[in-house]
């Protein structure tokens, strides 16, 4: 089959690999319908070293099971699947705590133990756990919607949750990208009062006004802490999502946060120590967050993507083909596009 | 008055000064009856620069109001108080929301605006949001446990409830100093099913055992990790109560912390940033804490001590009087004393 592997920083290829084969009893294999690229996999794609065995990239996909293996017991040939960026047994206690991110046998797709989703098909281990049937028939318009409920949505759900976004209070978001701007949704279905964006593109400024974003700063560092300073009496929003993983928009979330307040982290931290230290601590500031489990999300989620009560699926600005995708990190790392879906 | 002043590191004098008086229409002058000496007083004794104006101290106290300004309407002159270690309006919206140690006008005791409560009286801003009345009369044996209240105790429950310690579940207490006995104290009362105290002090273990301790972790650095990480069948803990403030034991909480558990901070951090951003993040761990809101906590935590459930007076291992305090200083910088309780 066709599958997209990254040799290193900038060097993404789409080539001819063996074909995905059911190695476990409790495997499926899915033949993908759609597949996206990742703004985490921009990280590889300005910083990877080269290695010696290409990294199969892609970890976001909805498809339709091909194959499943002897002890697979909830899924079937032909189900439309949704394909959470983490595979999970199901079984374990973390499963059992909504924490799938954390299961004991886990893992994530594209990283070598398992093959990437943008590609033809993926074997997905502990398909029981793992997979997520959508019942009844989906309309092709809801399909970039539920795609995003693999990865995007659900982190921007996650960030919304641990940062407790709740009914009447002020939130931010740090980030521009597809996941702040699911952020911005998942403040809005929270009830949020205020939500601001931290962001500077047009095309995503309108998209999350369209979301729920009530006011956008576009202005940076200091000058932004200020900004939402004003906005806020002075005080901070009680909830900030933090989007992006750098040190720097960590320190603008910490700093724009009310005493009492919360960060919900889930950009890819790219430095060693969360910084603040003492400043956080008068504030009795909390930071949570992390990997999200989409898979306990989509539960949730699912009712208002399939009533088009939330359109998570507006993320995708740009379709592209397998072939294509080397161009569509280009796109992608040159702000050209927010996130841009495969179809193979 | 006699009251307490710090010159610079080591260098503590109990010395006559101008007895307080009503400044404001909101104040209270409280005789104090008991105070102590923090934890926290031991960081200026280590390491206070040479000032030129020196520092009262002491910020713990229970006491009889003596005298109230003419806008103070919940207390009278006779009343038996807890004067917690903050001051609070008690009508801002954070000290609506619980958090008094954000309050809009407050502050702490011993900073400068406001005298020490290491001395005979003291002058009480706020006094209506800040001081509780200790309903009836209280027996002379309560008095420490009742002095914990102002802020030893409520800071150790605080750890333990922004750590989420939850019956049934495992926490680690990071720290044998009175706070860290204290959040024993808390974890044991919310019903952790196991809670491990991290430290290596004989006479303090032996009261962490009395107060609900399962296992003592004297180890230190990696092998205290992995020694808890035995205990927790390879998991760690759900809630970790990190009660010293240095990078170190920070790094040790958030190692020995559960995917998914939190970390409640209430030591004052003394380094600029918290450690391990990415191991946190891909453990989901919460990382949460501050100056314990102890105003809020006092209603809860009262009747348990005034009907002897819990007893966190006894990290009161030495009763001194004023004159003594320099000596208290010293002994417990030497831990040759768990806490130092000063009848003025």
């Amino acid at each position: 089959m066709r599958a997209t592997l990254m040799y290193r920083a900038g060097d993404v290829r789409v080539e001819n690999v063996r074909d995905p084969t059911i190695e476990q009893p409790t495997d499926a294999l899915v033949r993908i319908t759609r597949a996206c690229i990742c703004g985490s996999d921009l990280w590889p794609y300005k910083l990877l070293e080269p290695l010696e065995q290409a990294r199969p990239m892609g970890h976001e996909a909805i498809g339709i099971v091909e194959a499943v293996g002897s002890d697979v017991r909830t899924l079937k040939r032909g189900d439309f699947v949704i394909m959470p960026f983490a595979f999970s047994d199901g079984t374990c206690e973390f499963c059992h705590e909504g924490l799938h991110t954390a299961c004991s046998h886990g893992g994530f797709f594209g990283t070598g133990q398992v093959g990437g989703a943008q590609a033809e098909a993926v074997r997905v281990p502990f398909a029981d756990g793992t997979l997520y049937v959508v019942p009844g028939t989906a309309d092709e318009a809801l399909m970039p919607a539920l795609l995003s409920l693999s990865d995007v949505m659900g982190t921007g759900h996650h960030a919304a949750v641990v940062a407790r976004v709740a009914r009447g209070k002020k939130a931010a978001v740090i980030g521009d990208g597809a996941v702040g701007l699911c952020g911005v949704i998942a403040a809005k279905r929270f009830g949020a009062e205020q939500i601001f964006l931290l962001g500077r593109h047009p095309d995503r400024i309108a998209l999350a006004k369209v979301f729920g974003a009530t006011d956008i700063v576009s202005e940076r560092g200091d000058e932004a802490i200020e900004r939402v300073r004003e906005l806020t009496g002075g005080l901070g929003a009680h909830s900030v999502l933090e989007c992006v993983g750098y040190a720097e928009s960590m320190r603008t979330a910490l700093s724009i946060t009310r005493p009492g307040g919360a960060v919900g982290r889930v950009g890819v931290p790219q430095d060693e120590a969360i910084p603040a230290a003492r400043e956080t601590f008068f504030k009795n500031i909390t930071i949570a967050g992390g990997p999200a489990p989409t898979r306990a999300y989509i539960e949730e989620l699912l009712p208002d993507v399939m009533e088009g009560r939330i359109l998570p699926g507006r993320v995708f600005d740009r379709v592209i083909d397998l072939d294509a995708v080397p161009d569509g990190y280009r796109a992608m790392n040159d702000r050209e596009s927010i996130k841009v879906m495969v179809k193979p």
